[in-house]
């Protein structure tokens, strides 16, 4: 069966916003056997809105529609879709009666626009929303002589990707016929683009029934391998067996064979070695706190962190002696081992990392390039120090540092 | 006039690869006064293009097509031009030549498939491609009675921005009617989103000049006002009344008026005030450290942060009393106003402010939910504190968080 994805919204007909919601759907829909065809971004115009779903109702099975479903005088996807199907829209009672609970519990009056949202296209099933107070709708119809699934989805990401994956994939695997598509990720940290490639092409090209995709973004390399066969054993067997001659290939490069991340991964090692872990950051900002606290359970191993971007915080706080920095300057190899150091001695912590650098675009002296960073990690049997000119803008530089700082640790760990 | 941007290549209706040389295109038809009413992806196959391409043109008047102009039997955007318009494509004898020049500098033999490279539509002109060897084409032709515009850019970023921007940017220039965009942004903080659109709606729906585009997201609102007019004057006199006419309906939830971040107009404020800001982070886990430093300059205002993520460090680094962690919990007002006061006078911040609660998904009490969140900001004059339930997922709880907690500065600063 054949899908297209409408998403809804004029800001993302402009230079400042994507749509990001469509990755997530078609990654599930693929895994369903589900090809999505075509995407389309629609302003929140009803007569685009009306022209891009009868033009995908014209050529799909499956259409999925994300945004314009909340309550402003801008959000006209129910208009839409009924005027495209002409079909009614009217006010459902138990949707209202939700709507009016909704604001009770957050204590705040109900603006009179919020009842739109209780607005239900003839026919439709009313797909419950628990992240937020638009509800969903699920159409199953017969348009032009053709079955048609039509979902409507609400635009942001954390109340759109739900409610696709509780209510739209159970019905939608309810209908489609039943496929096999394996599906692994590995993921590498740190390795040049163009040396994985030349590591990696030879083998996966090889693998012409696997479709492989590599993705590289700030040092870390995703490598998805996708199967699909009429029977799972074979698919698995493809995937697992390309899967290790990557791994082999990628030797301590790989840190996950199963798409966890590198902070998941930081964590898991700390948690096997029963060690805990903190972190001093300067030019970072608290970006490596950050990443690793983002992981659910993360205080079993994590301490916590200092982000010391004055100089007297790094010496109040970490211990670096004043001397030290006047002498090597802020970002060096010196500092970024007294502040590791001097993190994990304070905190008790069995593992110390630190970041020290110039993330720009100001900043820079004569022997310091903006980009240089230095990070040292430290436990009881000693440390690693690395020092690295990174390019790109404030943020890149400050991505990349963090991702490095993580992989020192993980390799420390190892 | 009205644009549609189709992106061709199946690549991109994957989960893991996404178009972005609209986002360039569109910068630079809406500077010319065009609006980018639609964009479609599509696949490498000749039907699905056709559809699109005839769909486009039944609706816009400008057509940008990037990608599938390369050597493979996948290439198809050239023939599914020439089929949508009923036009013949001719192998062009100086492509041919070019083609063979070019293989020849590279001194690589030149694969017979390569030639479909050279195939042009009746009618069209050629545009060099300096940076590859696809060129790309345009069409200023007559179809359903009206003029259309198309262009066939290579895929390759590097390839179709540089092409778009010598070749067609002119073109269009020439052709379509001068006219001024004038563009404002204003944002607003922590305002319930049906709230702003109650306050707003019934002001800039009385602007139809202008279209208002309103952008939520975890707290943050931006607000975009964008008028396109013949004369300059007239474009921004009517921006700038409805902006101010805004101002003043979301009075101090609004603090920004030209689509500066939250975090730099709090490093603004600080600057203004000679006034230092140091942050102890819970939850968080560095987030509002990571969005203060984020912007370029802030070490100017800002000290730096702990993340004290177990009770040791909030009384080791922020002296906060492991009696009042006993009595009260970690996730209390009494300790986010310790740790607030506290890491204010460690470090000696003119501000303090602190955050704690209960990320989630385990952690919570009978007494505290997932969610429930501490926030405390302290200066000489005294403390503000709040509590306040989040709901969703950890990543959106901390974001949230961190959020508010912004704010918070803010607004004691203002």
């Amino acid at each position: 069966m054949k899908a297209e994805i409408i998403a809804v919204g004029s800001e993302m007909l402009t230079p400042f916003r994507q749509d990001t919601n469509s990755l997530h759907v078609t990654e599930k829909l693929n895994a369903l056997g589900v090809t999505v065809n075509f995407k389309t971004i629609v302003g929140d115009r009803q007569r685009d809105l009306v022209s891009a779903i009868r033009t995908a109702l014209g050529r799909v099975d499956i259409l999925i529609l994300m945004g314009g479903l909340g309550p402003t005088e801008d959000d006209l996807t129910r208009e839409a879709v009924a005027e495209s199907l002409s079909l009614t829209l009217r006010r459902d009672a138990a949707q209202v009666a939700a709507l009016h609970a909704r604001a009770a519990s957050w204590r705040i009056p109900m603006p009179e626009n919020n009842l739109k949202q209780a607005d239900v296209i003839a026919g439709a099933t009313v797909l419950p929303n628990p992240n937020g107070s638009a509800p969903g709708q699920w159409l199953d119809i017969t348009f032009g002589g053709y079955r048609k699934l039509i979902a409507l989805l609400p635009g942001p990401p954390r109340e759109c990707r739900p409610l696709f994956d509780a209510e739209c994939l159970p019905r939608l695997k309810f209908i489609v016929p039943p496929r096999t598509i394996a599906v692994r990720t590995l993921k590498a940290a740190m390795i040049p683009e163009s040396q994985a490639d030349k590591l990696l092409a030879p083998i996966y090209t090889t693998y012409t029934d696997v479709e492989t995709t590599l993705l590289a973004h700030t040092g870390d390399l995703q490598i998805t391998l996708i199967c699909s066969k009429p029977d799972a054993d074979t698919a698995w067997k493809r995937v697992d067996e390309l899967a290790s001659r990557i791994e082999e290939a990628l030797e301590d490069w790989l840190y996950s064979s199963d798409g966890d991340s590198l902070e998941q991964i930081v964590l898991y090692y700390l948690g096997l070695r029963q060690a805990t872990l903190a972190v001093a950051e300067s030019c970072t900002g608290g970006l490596l706190a950050q990443r690793i606290t983002s992981v659910p359970g993360a205080s079993r191993s994590f301490l916590g962190g200092i982000v010391v971007y004055s100089n007297e915080m790094k010496t109040q706080f970490a211990g670096v002696p004043m001397e030290l920095i006047a002498e090597y300057g802020a970002v060096s190899a010196e500092v970024a081992k007294a502040l590791a150091e001097g993190i994990r001695s304070r905190t008790g912590a069995t593992v110390g990392a630190s970041i020290t650098g110039i993330a720009g675009p100001t900043g820079a002296t004569d022997t310091k390039p903006v980009g240089l960073v230095h990070i040292a990690v430290c436990d009881p049997q000693g440390c690693d120090a690395v020092e690295r000119t990174f390019r790109g803008d404030r943020r890149h530089i400050r991505e990349w540092a963090a991702q490095l700082a993580l992989d020192m640790i993980r390799r420390r760990l190892m």
